[in-house]
């Protein structure tokens, strides 16, 4: 006799508990600036509310959804409140998340065309398009020598530009024999910190980085990184990468890419250029020249996820050369040989990025872009845009406070004039509140706060009250 | 004035529209056995259904989702249909795709336990709850000198952990100063690509990888191991880490994890046991015998993606030294430093993993051992191996056919007897019916088919359907 008992969630229940959560994010949206967009809770809080054991036996998603609002709610950290522009943002929007759950709905897993063809080739084909979005080089396009792959994230995009710089730097030998203590990679000061965990993972030592000085604006000086190419060449080394970032994390600060890739050229070093947050602003042509000199780039990329309107994970990374690549991070057990791979007619994304499987991510990113439309992401970009150019002339036509670096795009780095700690209050005060969430950094070695407007929905009036709250706490500093 | 226009989808459009993507996937699930499993489109043919430009302007969620159907669908090899038996399964379930749909609604990045404290610890909460219900070594638990951390994949779990050996064995200086060319890593000839994959990205080189050769029933022979480690040690090299597959995903094959313990204690080697697809097996009692030797591991993981019933990406590492770990892959700019990193008093994952940012993963978790039951979850893997077996016994009872290796749980690896010629005609025959999907491996040199009974809705009569078609087919080979 089989055995029919079942646990499993039958489709009618899932069409009713699907229809619930739906509705609690759909309400959670509505009333979203009534939570502090900074969580309250304190180390091991919320984990004190969460039984000890796992049930043994199955509980209702009732029950789950009103442990979300109860017991983890009161945990979360809001990124999707208008009202966050800590950090970079990360994100979200309607089309992306039914795109996810239509991700979520289908469950394929596609580490080779063959396993989701559909996973493959929307994934090819959106990145395309995205080459045309932003005016990328067209040597990244799939159908010329290049191509773009979802990652995870730019730390993993960094990591695989770097692999695959150490390769062809070694005539692809370092897969086989190993790092030889001789290779050297380059990046500024200001650079992510991403770039030098790549640098350790990959085996060649942070010593191996050099973090090239920065000018006033904090952009790479590229004299300093000809001059330490070279003198690393005269000690026996072997420089084999740069790193350039449009867009800092710190300060968005914008290195000189074409002067850098002309280096790079000269040296044959690999340029990996990381604009994760501000790519995005390539959507609208007034913002093109933050890529002047990314046709000299051997690899590119930028995260919808941070300000496109696409949730996590979505980083777009494009390579030149696609071969170097797929060459680094290729290996071919006995059990994924197919047809399709052994023609050569077809793209098997798992070569392409460290993970072996991948979820269809380009679901998502294809649902922002056409829900949107081209026009409707540029408005929001330079909506954006505009409101922090807003705020940062209110900063300039305060005597109070200083702009301390310049504002490209959507970032804006500002502090009190009465030092660190006056800085460190105003940031507390603001942050423990709960009417906005911002984080600094240092920069010429004093705190400064940084305000990021990329959030989806922050609009004129939510940027209007972070400025009023600022000069409120400022007013009332000691 | 402010611009007030918005593209942006309002709560009321999406409590519509995500109700509307809920019902198609409850639809999806009803009619899922009625596509062929395997995709039949050529490489191509999905991407010359798309239009070559985005669009300028936005388009309806309605029209999108009927895309989905007619130009995506085509595309799609049902992952989740209860005929998939190729490679391992990638299984989803009901409650997986909820608490999934929760982590896109609320879009929080979870690198920094401030950053949204909810996401870290109920991610640590569940993975303490694991170690019970795996009945794992207690040194795996937060409370303990470790801790479990979720990862994309087994890939980065396995990479993480090499990382992790290499620094303890260089006193934490490769990081720094690089590789030396003097580490050494061990593994079976059956283990699985990601190993070699990450000797590659670690700058150890793949000539610095062991294959150590396997018994007749595929398992790592630890004697030679042993022997390697010496010999290796006497030629003036360093071995530092040994991976261990509990359930190889050519045959699934039981590396004898306690003889393998005791020789890298001896020789102080750091010890990761891959359990990707069987781990979950230790769910039930009576399989836990898989686990045996396990005290002696430095690091772990299972995929919960892959057999309990929780969307990808969520593969679960362990680790008995978490300060190993964090020592490995921590590079704390000052943008992210906080109040509650700096108290100690927190898990910062983002020094547990490969990329910086994070999604709130441990949802997706929760829902399903919450939905389940420890008593839910078990019965199913009890299921799942039962029907293995019986397809086993019929194997065993056809002439025809033979067993190719041991079947310790789920995955029957079987021939006809007719050789290699019959077996790839007999697979392509199936595949190509779209009845059942399942693929092949090498074993003894021999082509051999896999059909791994794991895909949350297989279920008696599927698994009899898959016999009884492959008996027609058997019937009809030339």
């Amino acid at each position: 006799m089989p055995d029919e008992k079942s646990f499993h969630m039958s489709p009618d229940d899932f069409r009713r508990h699907g229809h619930a959560v739906v509705d609690w994010i759909a309400d959670y949206y509505s009333r979203i600036e009534t939570f502090p967009v900074l969580s309250r809770v304190e180390p091991g809080q919320i984990r004190a509310s969460l039984p000890l054991q796992p049930p043994a036996k199955g509980e209702s998603v009732e029950t789950m959804l009103r442990d979300v609002e109860t017991l983890i709610l009161p945990g979360v950290t809001h990124w999707q409140s208008p009202n966050f522009y800590a950090y970079f943002p990360c994100n979200a929007s309607g089309p992306a998340i039914l795109g996810d759950l239509l991700s979520s709905g289908l469950g394929v897993q596609g580490m080779l065309w063959a396993t989701s063809p559909a996973c493959t080739e929307l994934e090819t084909h959106v990145l395309d398009w995205l080459v045309g979005m932003l005016a990328l080089p067209q040597k990244f396009l799939s159908s010329s020598s290049g191509g773009g792959v979802i990652q995870d994230t730019a730390s993993s995009a960094s990591l695989c530009a770097l692999l695959a710089a150490r390769e062809r730097a070694t005539n692809f030998s370092s897969n086989r024999r190993g790092c030889d203590g001789k290779l050297v990679a380059y990046t500024s000061s200001q650079a992510h910190s991403s770039i030098e965990k790549a640098v350790q993972i990959a085996g060649l030592g942070g010593d191996h980085l050099r973090l090239i000085p920065v000018d006033k604006n904090f952009a790479m000086q590229p004299d300093a990184l000809g001059r330490q190419i070279t003198t690393d060449r005269q000690a026996g080394l072997v420089p084999c990468f740069v790193a350039a970032t449009v867009g800092t994390t710190s300060s968005n600060a914008m290195d000189p890419v074409a002067e850098i890739g002309r280096i790079c050229c000269e040296h044959n070093l690999w340029l990996h250029v990381d604009a994760a947050m501000s790519g995005t602003a390539a959507l609208c042509p007034e913002f093109r020249h933050i890529h002047n000199g990314l046709e000299l780039a051997d690899s590119y990329c930028f995260n919808p996820h941070k300000w496109m309107f696409t949730n996590f994970d979505c980083d777009c990374f494009y390579v030149a050369d696609r071969k170097a690549l797929i060459q680094t991070l290729s290996v071919l057990p006995e059990y994924l040989r197919n047809k399709a791979t052994e023609s050569g007619a077809v793209i098997d994304y798992r070569n392409w990025q460290i993970p072996m499987g991948r979820r269809f991510r380009a679901l998502k990113l294809w649902f922002v872009i056409r829900h949107y439309g081209v026009e409707g992401l540029q408005h929001h970009v330079r909506e954006h845009v505009r409101l922090a150019q807003q705020f940062a002339d209110w900063v300039r036509h305060d005597a109070r406070f200083e702009l301390a670096a310049p504002v490209p795009l959507n970032l804006v780095c500002f502090r009190h004039r009465g030092g660190d700690e006056a800085n460190q209050t105003l940031m507390d005060r603001l942050n423990r509140s709960g009417d906005l969430y911002l984080t600094h950094t240092r920069l010429n070695d004093r705190l400064t706060l940084r305000l990021c407007v990329g959030q989806t929905n922050t609009a004129e009036r939510h940027v209007e009250h972070a400025w009023k709250r600022i000069q409120e706490e400022a007013a009332s500093l000691p």
